[in-house]
């Protein structure tokens, strides 16, 4: 990327470290108050145990360093990049309390960080030399949108919209109710949105068949979106599309699907399964006594 | 189970609830606000897609009833149900634009909850008709923890502790550190551990050889947990045990293996996946206008 | 509008209300504690003593009813509709106390709001048979950015992007930034935002010369922000773009100055004294027993 | 004033600029992460655009330094302190991202705050040379009296009771209340407000004529609010009063009529317009690239 | 009292309900869910053990309605009234495992806030015949003071300022500090608060000599506060006084020395033991099954 | 102890911290504002009235520090140290107008945190040469907890369980429920509870005769509770239970009763009053101009 890095707002990570220590009772880890005093000091180091792609660090860095201030993190490898089994991630030092306290909560974070960005940079790896790019969906995990989203870009995805108040997307309920309140066919809904739509915000339609497709595009949508098409349709789509909107394909993608349809000519494929399914990076920490 | 079911505190559910729907940006849905208006009534039913174990019917009826009281939301199968694809969940009644907006972060935890409880369930399976109970571990999504726990259950597995602070478990970093301090061996730092412990509490104590299992029986540990043994191991330390404490085994543990284990004649398996890497089960909602 | 009414999300209004109404001691009014006495009942009318447009009823609504269930609130004009000195807004009725201790965090937010929809009709009257729709801008109340938005609507404005977070707006100084990192022109930085930028967001540039307005056209800026460009330079920079993208103009937009922008020929006028500065509309509560 | 300057609670101001950040999507300026990388510096300096009284310096402060410690603040003005156009208020030098991102922020804060000390500065010069002072109201924004009152301090007005827990004050409607109750005259209700009011409060009283002025000061009230009397009434309603309590006057006060006020011999004169209508003062930040 | 109730502002309560409702983990009682099911109904009444003035109940009812709608809670005798042992004070009835579950905390509360109830009516009773009324300090449980407040109305007392920003009270820190800067003596300091205070606060000073005494009344201190002089020193104190300020008594009082103050011809009594000392009032929930 | 000390967790400590100062009103304290002036610098010193238990120095140390940086506290004396009358505890200095608004607030935990530790302390020695602990109860202030369970540990107790979700704790009302839904005994009950309970916890059951209790041991219970048994009871009860479970005596134990309920043989004496009814010990700062 041209200089700048995917950012991951300090102000969401501290509260969510915050609130996953709490969870975890980190702040009265009762067999460690009973065998551990607070003279004991330690080290360890964060090891990668599958391939994968490392993911969360700054995060790992938050919770080990939240509950002390003598606690340093020293990270050894870069996010996003691609780690061997026994890769040596992070390096953390400080009073032993406090790093078995920690240890649990950051290694959730990484570990399911690591394993989205992981999950994204095989489905890149995939389209490679397509025009097509991999997106995320909003089928990311209560609570974590800002964490797994920075971990698709880390893995060498991109963004689909943050939200149902930050972006237009048309779908074929907010067709069929507007065909139920006296509007036509597609292009008059097309239209009907882009008069209310902000000027800042692109218009997207799902569509699944070609006359939805052809009405969205008189209409002037800026984005078309495939639904569940096979690869078939998705290149009569896009044929038909012929460069006047960006065209996006989804449902169901999987690791086998997705180089045939990117080969079809779409702009973008987002995929659920980046964030919904993602098994976890196996990491763990390996802790020395000072 | 004998009359109780598996509790589900509803604070805790409302809380995720608001602050995922907020997140979604369920409360200014601009596409539906756009096309849909609040005279438009709405019908949803929710479909399983895959073969699963439902879980999460409480929390989708939370998200979908938060935004308006007119929303009525009714479950057509119970949780912890074994369901096949296309069989019908629940069914959800009320303003089209409530249910357009709130369905994303309904399904989202529907699917995630419903995910844990059929990988729970194929644990459970596997091991029918051996004593062994499937347990959950601390490797949950953070601030799901709650909810993971509840869908193991409804999966038929139990939990282990809910976090640092509500039970002693004493795990190798725990022995080096005391021993360090000048405690000589396993016996001795587990009598220092019960000690200080509370009396309501059960002293649980890792090992990784038979040496520290027989020290740590003489010190009266109630439970042992045996840090990833081979079969023939965790047989021999059965043996060793011989009834006097709670056998546990962990580490790696998968649906290959975890027969195995069961038949070596442990009391519980603990496994890390349940939580840190069930994939979504797919579920989709269905709306029809009202 | 064609059915759908302006959202004002109640989560948001909920919670600005409990914080005001805690803000003006509400739930401890010492006064009536002191002279007024439960059983009392009361009757309210919300009176409006300047000419303006109504907005901000249903957030009076909250005040008035978040202290008790038992009072009621009827509106009996329309949000957003114009009235005169006299006119009765709304009705409130319930215990005396309660109605005392709300009273002021009711009016506080009706007339604030009724300020902000008062002058951006104002600026929408000024510009009528033009294409120009008048747009709010992010000099907003801090806190309150919801609620203004929602007034500006209720004037017949238009709403600029929400924050930093949803839209592109590339101004004068991150121009200067790139150049800095050796970006040679602003087509070349345009070009360099639209390669990163999710692809349901619109690319506005903002420029203050003819030469940058088109090297932003070149690299496909969506829309064309004018900076305090006179009436003259707006004319001309609207022939340039030639209908390939939107114009927006900004800059110290007056009540006087308004129109003749808007008769240049641009889409749309941003107007930041429709938030920062519009005086509040004069409205006060009639109280009388019931 | 001796020694003591008026304070600003920074748990207060932390809470508001956090908030406003929030608000503003300053932890995700979309636009300056995509143009703007983490080594750039940058320089701001604050300039009046209006004549004013500045206010909110330490508020413009927080803001800017609370997404990065690396930014410094520098005032060059003194808070109250009346400017000229083109005065330069404060200097800002850190990441040019930060100060992007906090820029709006900042402003919206220093403008508004600045404006009520402007208007506040305004009313208090009317009236030199006489002994009133000019009091706010609690016709602020909801969510930000501390601020604004802070700024009637700035400007050199007073504060009027913190809120309806803080202070008493008799309104009409109270009277008509406690004599709903049977109580006879504004005499035996401001005994009974007496009675049951803590000792550290002093009891204040509005009236609208003569004779329920006697009465109050027969009760022993401290303070008589004077409510929409013109100067004549004022200046009898002095008369009877003859030092025995303090007088406010109140009730649509204008900067044309605030002077023959005070001349009738008040004491203190409250002015809703302070702070509910108080237009912006235009300030901007001027950034160079470090 | 003459019509008007002690108020408890519902907002308060329900929030530290919640929040001890939370620290006792009641939203997930192990033991009741092990034992009880669902469909299992309860009664319980609350009865007195002790002698004692009874408050707190519209807290214990929030704890026990705040986890399930289906609980009633009805009182049996009057806030503030003055039980034997063996009396009912109120009835809850529904789930029984929502009774046991949220039982602790409503007895808690009760137990807490009667104990501060009934020793203050003891001071109060001690008292009377005189002109003293019994006033309650900040020496209040952190978090608490709300309700102890409440509590020291219930029995009878008067409650002393809310907090150090409602009202101002000059101690012996302030008047050395204020002569460090080097005002002269107690005069001129106290004339020194009463330019700046606001006018709705009277001025309270706190004196420990007869000279410091004279100064405050001739700047026209409102209260004077004796703080620890023995009984003719108050007696003294009261002559020079002589009806030109109100007069409070405090330092160290107790149940056998108030009678005496109280004697010696003082307005106020003020006793920290109220709230900082008070034993738990003997109350217990006497559960049947339904 | 062996190395290892309290804990007190620095998140709940600041988080109650802030509450207390807030409620105090010590971020405007309105006298010291008028009085003193932020250059003046002061000193005090906390020093104990009464003999005691000196418990809270970290508390007090936040308060004392929250609201300045430049506050510095140290400690005199250690947390748990027995203390006469005259000694000092800490010293804390910095700016005056800090030290003042803080004190009340630091003095207020820890006068508290000391009477429960000086209560507990005189339990303890009251049993000393028994084999009995000292136990609190959940009979705690609502929302300190945390802080009092620490007080008792100061003082040389040890804690029961925190609350309802980390403990089992069979009562009388539990075993009355499950006998209504047809379980026959205790020992069915217990083996109920045994078979859904979490490996990790300990089963302790409340038994009120000898039959009970001889059910309880039948099915394995771990620990069992005599309640308001007397010491002829407590004996017998023990005698039959032989060392096979641990042995808890509870209910109205006071100093006079607790020495012969140790004798009797128990493991364990709960005592409410510990948190319930403790005295504050008398603590003074005495504050000196720097």
């Amino acid at each position: 990327m041209e200089g700048t890095l995917p950012a991951l707002p300090p102000n969401v990570v501290d509260e969510l470290v915050l609130r996953a220590l709490e969870e975890d009772g980190a702040y009265d880890d009762i067999t460690t108050r009973l065998l551990v005093i607070g003279e004991q000091w330690g080290r360890g180091v964060f090891v990668a145990k599958d391939d994968g792609v490392v993911c969360g660090l700054p995060v790992a860095a938050a919770a080990m360093t939240a509950l002390d201030d003598e606690v340093s993190f020293d990270t050894l490898v870069e996010e996003g990049q691609r780690v061997s089994p026994g890769a040596e991630l992070a390096e953390v030092e400080g009073p032993l309390a406090t790093i078995l306290a920690a240890e649990r909560v950051a290694l959730n974070f990484l570990q399911r960080m690591s394993g989205v960005a992981t999950a994204t940079r095989r489905f890149v790896e995939a389209v490679q030399g397509t025009k097509a790019a991999i997106l995320d969906t909003r089928k990311t995990t209560p609570g974590l949108r800002v964490l797994e989203r920075y971990a698709v870009r880390c893995g060498g995805g991109r963004n689909h919209r943050y939200n149902l108040s930050t972006a237009i997307l048309i779908k074929d309920n907010h067709i069929a109710a507007a065909k139920q309140r006296g509007f036509g066919d597609v292009e008059e809904i097309v239209l009907l949105a882009k008069r209310g739509a902000p000027h800042t915000m692109r218009i997207e339609v799902e569509v699944t068949n070609m006359e939805d497709l052809r009405d969205a595009l008189k209409a002037g949508a800026d984005v078309i979106l495939l639904d569940n098409m096979d690869v078939a349709q998705i290149r009569e789509a896009v044929a038909i599309v012929g460069g006047r909107a960006l065209v996006e394909a989804s449902g169901g993608v999987t690791i086998d699907s997705v180089r045939a349809i990117a080969e079809a000519g779409v702009d973008y494929i987002s995929v659920g399964r980046l964030t919904h399914s993602a098994p976890a990076m196996d990491i763990s920490l390996e802790v020395g006594l000072g």
